[in-house]
Order: C-alpha cells, then structure tokens, then sequence
C-alpha cells in the first residue's frame, strides 16, 4: 500500500485512543521504567509525542505548503519532554497529547490538500528537500513506531521472569 | 519491576481494548497486509491471539497448577489461524478475542493463585520444566510483543513512502 491521506489519518486520528488504552490507569512501575541507561520509558515517550504536536509535524505542513522564501524546518527537540513533563500526570499527558492532536488534524483537514501539494517540498535541516507526502507519512509512522517502543518497554520489564521462554519472545532482545 | 500478578493482570485485562483501538474501523489495506513473504498481517496476529485463548495459557496454566500425573503442554500450533479466521471479518475476531480472553482472566483469578502455586511447574515440550510465574509473565509479553508487532507491520506501509525520513525511524527496519 502506498500514502493516501484518508487513510494516514485513519491511523494518526486514532492514536490518542490507543495510547490511553495502553497506558491510562497502569501502575506507576509500568509507567516510569524503561529499558536501562537514557532509554525512555512509556511517561516519556508520551511528553516525545506531545512536543511533536506542539512543535513538530503540523508546523512543517504548513511550511511545506506555504509559498514563503524560508522552508527550513526548526530543528527537533528530542529531550524537551524531560523538562516539560515535569511535575505532570500520565493522565494530564494523555488529555494534552489528544487536545494537541485533535486541533491539528483539524488543521490538517482545513488545508485542503491536493495531489499537487503532496509534492510540495520544505527543507529538513538534516538532509534536506522533503515533500509534503514524506513528511505525512513520517507522521503516521512515527506514532506506530512509539507504540511499538511502548509495549516492547512494557514486555521488556519481563525479560527476566519468562525464563526459558525467552528465546520464543524476540520482542524481548530488540 | 518483577512478576506480580496483579500487575501482570492489569495488561492482561486492557489488550482487547488496545486491539481494538488500533484496528477496529481501518481500511483493508491496513488490516490484510503483511511485511511481505510468509509473515503475518494484523488480521493474521489476531487469529494468532485467539488461538492462545483457546489452546494455550489458561490450559497450561491449569496443568501446572494440577497435581495430575500429566504436566507436559500439548504443542501450540503456530498456524492454526490461516484456517479458524476464514470467512471471519476483523470485528467479529476482535469480540472473540474479547470473550475469551475475559473469560480467561475470570477463570485465573478464581484460581486464587499463591505465590507458592507460581513455583509450581509444567513441562513445554520443547524446553522442558518451566514455572507458572514464567508462563504468567510471558503471557503478559507475548501480548505485548504483538500489540508491538501489528504496530510495525503498519508503519512499514510506509517504508518507502517515508523517503530521506528513513534513518530516523528504526522499526521500518526491523
């Protein structure tokens, strides 16, 4: 299958609904552990996806679409939720995370993209010209790649308790 | 974190709300695809799922928890869902897998389980003795590893799609 806007925004509409199933009401050791060292654990990936709402995916939309001499994107924060979570709940994160990704598909779909502007490019500061497609389909990826890197920091908690099992669990060794 | 069943419960009780949450309502396309080859869609991961219900955990755990002469598990068969899904559309899998696994979740915990019962040990037929607390946590895994999974198989959708973004999202290659 290929992008198609409809059906990316199947996907990034109903992100906040899954990540509240995953996580809403969990102990705090699911919440707060992660895989060891500066790995994150599901409380920080949350406060990742937020700062991409707010910062992130519709701000370089709206660039990419936009006829303005400057199309170079601001670069990403990847540490920002360290900071701006601070003294938050889960909870609160969940609530803000789904307001900040409701708004801007709404924007999204104010836009009216078409085909042609699809193809209309913006500048990474990293590696450069990227289409409007690229960046959409980044979008929906990323938020199924964090869900993926949530439930493997869950089941990685176990690592040590399946025993034998282990070797039938690669999730465990990714 | 270790084993403990009441949090092991609490990830138990909430995937057949994340599995609908991140699949119920999408396009096919979503749903029918693989990774390619011989792997599984998210569609095939459910029948999968299902099949565990049926076959799998509540039997052994009630066969490492028996006095029985008997304790080695009846293999799993790992495909048995490319028949038992036919003719089943995703909506009626995902209530299945809903029914079955509340129903398993009411049957463990009339069980009353002790910390000694989680010593207690069954016999894998390839591995050999493994204790309940094993199967316990590697139950809780196995779901995550496939909540983990589905999520993957979705985002390499888009793998080409991504472009220059590739480098910056690890599941696409995975």
């Amino acid at each position: 299958m290929s992008f198609n806007l409809n059906k990316a925004t199947e996907i990034l509409e109903r992100t906040p609904d899954v990540l509240t199933s995953l996580l809403e009401g969990l102990s705090d050791e699911w919440i707060y552990t992660n895989e060891g060292g500066e790995t994150w654990s599901p409380f920080d990936i949350i406060g990742h996806l937020i700062h991409g709402e707010k910062t992130d995916w519709m701000i370089r939309a709206e660039i990419t679409l936009s006829d303005g001499p400057e199309k170079t994107f601001t670069p990403f924060d990847r540490f920002a939720q360290f900071e701006e979570s601070k003294g938050k709940t889960l909870s609160q994160l969940l609530t803000e995370f789904r307001d900040l990704r409701k708004k801007n598909l709404i924007t999204l779909q104010s836009k009216n993209i078409t085909d042609e502007d699809l193809d209309k490019t913006g500048i990474h500061p990293a590696f450069g010209d990227t289409t409007l497609r690229q960046l959409l389909s980044t979008w929906v990826a990323h938020d199924l790649g964090h869900i993926a890197q949530i439930s493997r920091v869950m089941a990685k908690q176990y690592k040590y308790d399946v025993g034998p099992w282990k070797n039938y669990l690669p999730i465990l060794d990714r």
